[in-house]
């Protein structure tokens, strides 16, 4: 969390300077320097440059500077290729000189792994913190502004485009991956882009950073991320959110899944990755579509461009081919989309289109009947757009004629629902007009079934999301929720792991419900605190030193009598001294015996991108067999727990199966965002909590077992 | 099973006939006749054109005869374009002169959903079957025979291909999908092909048959099949395991997955299609690869040509994008692929290329140290393909020269391992130079990271499949299977759900381990039952009427004396009377109660397609709530018994979580294998079966409960 706290920048020089130096620039294309120089004279930049070398008075007909202190006039950005040592002292000059941002193309900083990288590349980001100057890199790409022609970047393979109409932003940390898999063949699939940055290293100004500043410029529709690591998950949920606000859809392919990927990219931009599981619940939670393929941004980005969100699930499709409508049907529920049945109405009108139809289905194989009559098939598109049972539409071409594809067009510009064309093969009469250039005509087109629908699929997802996001209410703390009491019951110096009694202690000042319990210090007061609570109850050492108390075999379950709790009594003491002789033993824990209930498990641990997370999954050993989880980044509310229950296949033992009543999953829900609050407000002290099981019944719930495990004062685990 | 005990028909002359009679040839190129004819002309087919018309005595230059009976020739094959009443008429004609093949265009039958349509194709069924003519279609769109340039097809859209060398088979069911989607994005994609097939409503010949043809076939290399439905799954098991023989891979499209992919694909082809989940299953059990999209078709076809399938999953990579090196990390991992550490020597010759690194990665960044210099990148690449850690390369090139490329093509071609190229962005220097053109030429190579690994990850499974399939013995049966003691059990005229005690004496007869059980018909008989089983025991109601025993409170557990057992015995009794006043009482099982164990469930459903499949997943509730279920179809031998456990996510409770003993795990495969062969020898008699739970301990396994339900007489659940 090393930057949350720091105001966001305002990158309007960064991105659209009026004057830039260039700092070990030269006209050698051969090298670095050369290139980025040519690079910014290929694009067209309209403002000055103002070259500095040493060795050179002059550079491509412009004058060149011996230092950076002799510029005759303050750049608002510096782009710099010297030496790694020489790139403070560079940056310090800047700064002097009145330079606000510069970009440190240098490599040899954090990536080398070596302890002279990481201290260089520290001092950056020191000289930066005290500075206010504000630096992209080092070991970066660089950046790109399409519409304003302005390209400062280490790559010498990408073309300047004309257009000024961009509306995608691309934001990388790797220079290859997010200007040649990303924005290269984006712009191939007939995108067009606006921003683009690769932030190497981050030092200083990170992806993040870059991604906030593409979300509030006018032209972006869509942001696409190519990640290696997330730092700072409080930076990215606030970019997020400012992303729903603007409704603007945020794409994105994080790397580091598998523990090979975090390796690579350590290695690569010398950044840690979190844990995978709750990057993929937190993008989820803040509205980010995660993909799994560079290609998919791209692809992705086709259907997401200009708002034109399906309000719902129902889509429509129709092919002349019979295999594609099998296809496309069988993708597409798949998918979670929905096939709806055509009102009266458009079966009606259909039927006088397309005789011999019963009813007609959905999709609908129009058979050979529409070949070669474009207005047929044009009127039969038309009907199906007016559908009120239908969201979206999708009609699939196999060899069009281009009359074909042109009304196709024509209708997913016109319709007030969205429409988008999937063409399998090729238009027959016109070989150029190709899915990329319907794309680039503004109408989204795929070729492939998979993937068209996958990005129907998003749209629908994100406008779902936003619906959510606005009726949203995260930041509600529940009644009952006493921070200073739970603080209360762990002293400072105690022991790291809180005993099950004190840690339903402070579940309970959260208004978790949790068992009736008391210790007993010896049998007599068992069978008192027995009476008290009312039997059967259940008897469990209580010790700091024994965690498994079953396996210790110091828990009795189910008694009833005086005579059976002090026997039981008598014999868990002696386990437990069989156990570990050396154990300091506080007492028994005389406990309310819990009906039979479904078993489940609630968690709170920290992430060290995204802080406290909650979990929840089945009960027992279910959770680690089947990995079956569902997580959130705390607090949440109670319309997200429930989302989260939502995502585990074990819902359906909750909504009760073979007859058995369905669970209180409002009590549920409830205990989820307690102790999601409990997790966020006191995460300074807390690094992790596990109840398993909390028994859900059909009416209620019950903490049966809890362990609160502390931070130490260095805010790790204790 | 309709086709089962035919002969796999010889179809030499039906694919590459010396004369061919077109019935309903016209030269009104905007009619289906004319099409064909053209197309036929188009592809420069060698042999004799017979085109039949009465209203024509020349076609094209062509002589043309007035029908079927008048031609001067028996040809080998007819096509057949008249209306739909006239087809069989038609046939018959060409029966009487002698022509062995034929192919019906015409539409109009089963898929018309109509009673007409049906019968109309019924009617060609049975001719077939009575005059051994064999009848492609109807409402087909034909066949191709590319090397030898012979092409009977409805499609007007493709082009002929000079080269004879095509390696990839095509076979599908609708025209559109196979023709389009699958054969002529293949084509685009760099793949020759050698035959297609599309065979519409499959009133005779079936896509097996035509997969049988070209598995068969010396030039075919790849066989795709887009299906909308599987009739006959013996046929498809026999079909491919013939394809494992000749080690000939198979890329199956099989729709139908969802009941709205079904439906489609009912009213399309007139098919219905089995459960999807043993699909699945029978796939996985007879090597063939399944894809979601007729696009991976191809895609994989492009790795499994050639033979050239990894021996191990053990990968690697090397880019000079760091970026893309984490990708490619990242996507082998999460696919299975194992990036191994190379070897000591590797490393040596490696650290003299690559200065300033320590140990060299797997995926390896080679930075842009090899940018520019393909001598060196080359020699990177030689070092690692020589890696005896190493079983298949896949090189990663983002923006790479014409040189670098085909030093990568090269090695590719001379390597011992299969060498794959994944090129993110394009060839600099030689635009033509593309993914589509390296593949033309023979080396595999994609333009994504996802698509590359997957179908990397196919051919290593591929070849670890081969390995298997020359290893198995699934057709031994094992000892104690005593199918005529089984038999003895179940009267012909009996109930058609067996009573727990029945269902266990069949397990019993194939040795599968079930409870001790007698059946009591007073209290007294229960005591005694239970001192010769040994207590504790249960009690448990047996009525024919009553299923759900423990619904009905007629179960008690855990009796260990006399007195227990009496009274227990009475309160079954009343409890069933007050549950079903009404039903037949057989009286009251005594049964030994087991240990505690792993509760799995295993069953046995007979699917409309494949017959008797075996199901294992775990037992009780969690079935049904997490769908974690492995299936066979019956007989498999132990090795698949495994191979299924391996499938499940609660494998990980069989081998023991949280410090308790792995299981029997021996024992289970025991049980799953005998049950198979249960399933498939009693296979015309019983119609499911449900074992659950079958506890497994730490030593054997026992059946506690068991369900046996009988088919009736017309071979359904009765």
């Amino acid at each position: 969390m090393n930057d949350s706290s720091r105001q966001v920048p305002d990158l309007s020089r960064f991105f659209a300077p009026q004057t830039v130096a260039l700092v070990g620039a030269t006209d050698d294309t051969t090298r670095f320097g050369g290139r980025l120089l040519r690079q910014m004279l290929k694009f067209g930049f309209g403002g000055r440059i103002l070259p500095v070398n040493p060795g050179r008075s002059e550079l491509q007909g412009m004058r060149c500077y011996a230092t950076v202190a002799d510029l005759p006039a303050a750049p608002d950005h510096a782009g710099i290729v010297v030496p790694a040592d020489k790139v403070l002292p560079v940056l310090r000059e800047c700064h002097a000189r009145g330079i606000p941002f510069a970009t440190v193309f240098t490599a040899g900083f954090s990536e080398t792994g070596t302890p002279e990288g990481r201290a260089m590349q520290a001092a950056i980001t020191q000289f930066a913190r005290e500075s206010g100057m504000r630096v992209m890199g080092p070991n970066c790409y660089g950046v790109i502004n399409y519409p304003d022609h302005f390209a400062l970047t280490a790559s010498s393979v990408l073309e300047p485009d004309a257009r000024r109409d961009g509306s995608i932003g691309v934001v990388s940390q790797s220079g290859g991956l997010g200007g040649i898999n990303v924005m290269w063949r984006a712009m191939e699939a007939g995108l067009r882009i606006n921003y683009a940055t690769s932030s190497g290293n981050e030092a200083d100004l990170d992806a993040i950073d870059f991604a906030r500043f593409m979300i509030e410029a006018d032209s972006t529709e869509v942001l696409l991320m190519a990640l290696e690591a997330v730092r700072d998950g409080a930076k990215f949920a606030r970019m997020a959110e400012r992303a729903a606000e603007l409704e603007k859809p945020i794409v994105v392919l994080k790397l580091g899944r598998t523990r090979h990927g975090s390796r690579a990219a350590a290695s690569h931009t010398g950044a840690m990755t979190g844990a995978d599981d709750i990057f993929e619940a937190a993008a989820r939670q803040f509205g980010v579509k995660r993909v799994n393929d560079s290609r998919e941004l791209y692809e992705t980005a086709i259907m997401l461009r200009g708002k034109r969100w399906p309000r719902g699930r129902r889509a429509a499709s129709l092919s002349l081919s019979g295999g594609n409508v099998v296809q496309v049907a069988d993708v597409g529920a798949q998918l979670g989309l929905e096939w709806s049945d055509y009102t009266a109405t458009t079966q009606e009108q259909l039927s006088g289109l397309l005789p011999g139809y019963g009813k007609v289905s959905n999709p609908t194989d129009t058979t050979s009947l529409a070949s070669g009559q474009p207005e047929l098939f044009r009127r039969i598109l038309d009907i199906i757009s007016r559908d009120e049972n239908v969201d979206v539409m999708v009609p699939v071409f196999t060899v069009p004629r281009r009359t074909e594809l042109e009304q196709g067009m024509q209708i997913a510009r016109e319709s007030a629902k969205p429409v988008v064309l999937l063409l399998t093969g090729k238009c027959l009469d016109d070989p150029t007009l190709t899915v990329e250039r319907i794309v680039a005509d503004g109408v989204p087109a795929y070729r492939d079934t998979v993937t068209c629908l996958a990005a129907v699929r998003a749209a629908v997802d994100y406008r779902e999301f936003l619906d959510r996001f606005r009726r949203q209410d995260s930041y509600t703390r529940p009644v009952a929720a006493d921070p200073d009491a739970a603080r209360a019951l762990f002293a400072d110096e105690g022991p790291a792991t809180l005993t099950e009694r004190a840690s339903k202690a402070v579940l309970r000042c959260y208004g978790l419900p949790v068992t009736a319990e008391r210790l007993a210090r010896n049998a007599g007061a068992a069978i008192a605190h027995a009476r008290d609570i009312g039997t059967p109850v259940a008897l469990k050492i209580e010790s700091p030193d024994i965690a498994h108390k079953s396996e210790a075999g110091a828990v009795r379950l189910n008694l009833s009598n005086a005579m059976e709790i002090r026997s039981a009594y008598e014999e868990i003491v002696a386990a437990a001294r069989r156990y570990d002789a050396g154990a300091t033993i506080n007492g028994v824990l005389v406990q309310q015996m819990a009906p039979r209930g479904i078993e489940m498990m609630l968690g709170v641990a920290n992430d060290p991108v995204f802080g406290p997370v909650v979990a929840v999954a089945l009960g027992g050993i279910y959770v680690e067999v089947l990995r079956d989880i569902a997580y959130r980044v705390a607090p949440i509310d109670a319309a997200q727990a429930l989302a989260m229950l939502h995502e585990l296949r074990a819902y359906k033992l909750l909504e009760g199966v073979r007859g058995q009543a369905r669970s209180d999953i409002a009590a549920l829900v409830d205990c989820i965002v307690r102790l999601s609050w409990l997790a966020h407000d006191l995460r300074d002290a807390i690094a992790d909590i596990d109840v398993n099981p909390l028994l859900v019944f059909e009416r209620g719930a019950l903490a049966v077992d809890a362990l609160v495990v502390l931070k130490g004062k260095d805010g790790r685990r204790r």
